[in-house]
């Protein structure tokens, strides 16, 4: 069996970090590992495979060799390194925001449309993680009866900024616990603890952000839904890395919930928690403490929307997944996977 | 002036405390304070107006010459005693979902049906949390253009589920922030610090929460829209006392966004919070921990609804109103005013 030589650009962080992490779950066959960060990082050591890895800063010519490098750093890092990847000879399969919806970069979730990887020029882009957790299980649904809107609200974790994010939230929480005064935040707007954000990235003319944007515009791209028509408000929640979303749905044929239940039970992926009538809520429903630390995005609260005046194309759903994994590793290590069969 | 005699039904939990406050607050022209509470909080003192007023225990005698009775308890004892108040003579303000949807009990918010409070036979209701908060901002908007479709998505504060329930998002916090093992929760079905719980009240046969339905239930009776649709998912947020709610309405006719920025403006009740080039993250949009402990119903990130095929007919909007004062005690101190006026 082929062995790759894999490159982690960012491998300090939580992203990164996971991935490691990722890379021995999946059993991808790895030969070298090569872990790059900052200078600040360079020379430490990391467990990996039985093993140690040492950290390397990230230049250009770390690329040299590697057949598969995973990107897990800011945008303009990606825009500046992974260029010079390409140029080396590797594969890229980027987390950043940087390529994904440039027309000659595929934008892949494996369980949507793996088939996409086929047509790389270079770089793969791993979509944003709260249009991973909320496509998956909008997938079967649509494959069903073919979703036309899509109007979400999200609640993500301080995760999705970051391991700085979760130290911020961390810190909130130890201070209150203590009853001492809290620190200022460093990377959130505002107090994360008892709190919400309802603001993630930049606003547009029209006054969405730029994360709720990517739900539309990364939707259309990795679905082939050039006419999919999404409001999401994204809102940042005091919980430390599942992402979670409340998801209404309308459809262009008629969809009955025994079918939709059928569709996610089957759906890769997937995980349906939805026993109203189970004593314990966590069989009851998903919950972040439950979607933490695994790979699966967890569906239920599945009913009909009510609100819908053609109700038998209407469907509304609550879904969680973990931020850091199946958000951003998990489905990067995926892609990666997919480009070795 | 006239001076009336008021009693509060709950005098000791978060929404009977607050009423305490509100009725100072709003100048209320009480001549007797009486505080009802369970016989084991008789004899102890609370502070009134420069004095201060003894407990009692509710019982149906204490009801005996009193012109107002609020109502702060569950639905069972208010179903029990507060018809008691109504024969000796007392005109209810009740904060239970007992009596909501009863066709002789008006259910009102004074900014939106101050009018309903005629027509009372003796009682009135004072709506659900959730109901109220999210209409007050949508009540503005929907005299423009008429509101047919309202889906929402709810983070609702601990204080929803009164003081036990702010004692458990506390002492989670407290044992989080000391690193030590969580107390199981006395009052939420699960953990709800670093987590959501996406259930509110019991499931119905569609898969809505009693909580769910509310908005829809309610919503029609106060806003006297009997064909008003809505799609709520109600989910529990580690916050301590406001509630903050995602809201999509469509209406039956155009409206501009500058006549909803404009007709929010001018709204009672409300305050627009909402320039996205401001510095400080609390000038640019309404978050939990400035709209605690005030009574006015704050709204922001107010935009069109990109995902509506007819967009002159879609706007979504964030709101966060303290769930204490305006989603409980402050609404029915209005109430009682509306009945002096």
């Amino acid at each position: 069996m082929k062995q790759y030589t894999v490159a982690i650009l960012g491998a300090t962080g939580a992203v990164g970090t996971q991935m490691i992490q990722c890379l021995e779950e999946q059993n991808f066959p790895v030969g070298e590992l090569r872990l790059l960060a900052s200078a600040r990082s360079a020379g430490k050591k990391v467990a990996f495979a039985g093993g140690e890895v040492t950290i390397q800063e990230a230049r250009p010519e770390a690329f040299a060799g590697c057949d598969i490098v995973l990107g897990a750093v800011e945008d303009d890092l990606a825009r500046e390194l992974l260029p010079k990847a390409v140029e080396a000879g590797a594969i890229v399969v980027d987390n950043s925001h940087a390529f994904r919806l440039d027309p000659d970069v595929p934008l892949v979730v494996p369980e949507i449309n793996g088939e996409d990887v086929a047509w790389h020029h270079g770089i793969i882009s791993n979509p944003n993680c709260a249009t991973i957790i909320g496509l998956v299980p909008t997938w079967p649904l649509h494959k069903i009866a073919g979703v036309t809107r899509m109007v979400v609200s999200t609640y993500q974790a301080a995760s999705g900024a970051g391991a700085p994010g979760m130290a911020d939230l961390e810190a909130e929480i130890a201070a209150m616990g203590k009853g001492e005064p809290l620190p200022a935040p460093r990377t959130f707007a505002a107090q994360l603890a008892s709190n919400l954000i309802p603001q993630i990235g930049g606003f547009d003319p029209e006054g969405y952000t730029s994360e709720e944007m990517k739900l539309q515009n990364e939707g259309r791209k990795i679905m082939h839904l050039p006419e999919l028509r999404v409001n999401c408000t994204c809102v940042r929640v005091p919980v430390l890395r599942s992402h979670s979303e409340s998801i209404t749905l309308e459809f262009e044929r008629d969809i009955t919930l025994d079918e939709a239940r059928a569709a996610l039970e089957a759906a890769p992926g997937v995980k349906l928690v939805d026993d109203r009538a189970a004593a314990s809520a966590h069989d009851r429903f998903p919950m972040p403490i439950d979607t933490s630390d695994q790979d699966l995005i967890w569906v239920g609260r599945l009913r009909r929307d009510i609100s819908n005046p053609h109700a038998a194309r209407g469907i509304t759903f609550w879904c969680c997944g973990d931020q850091i994994r199946k958000g951003a590793a998990t489905n990067a290590v995926q892609i990666a996977k997919l480009l070795t069969e």
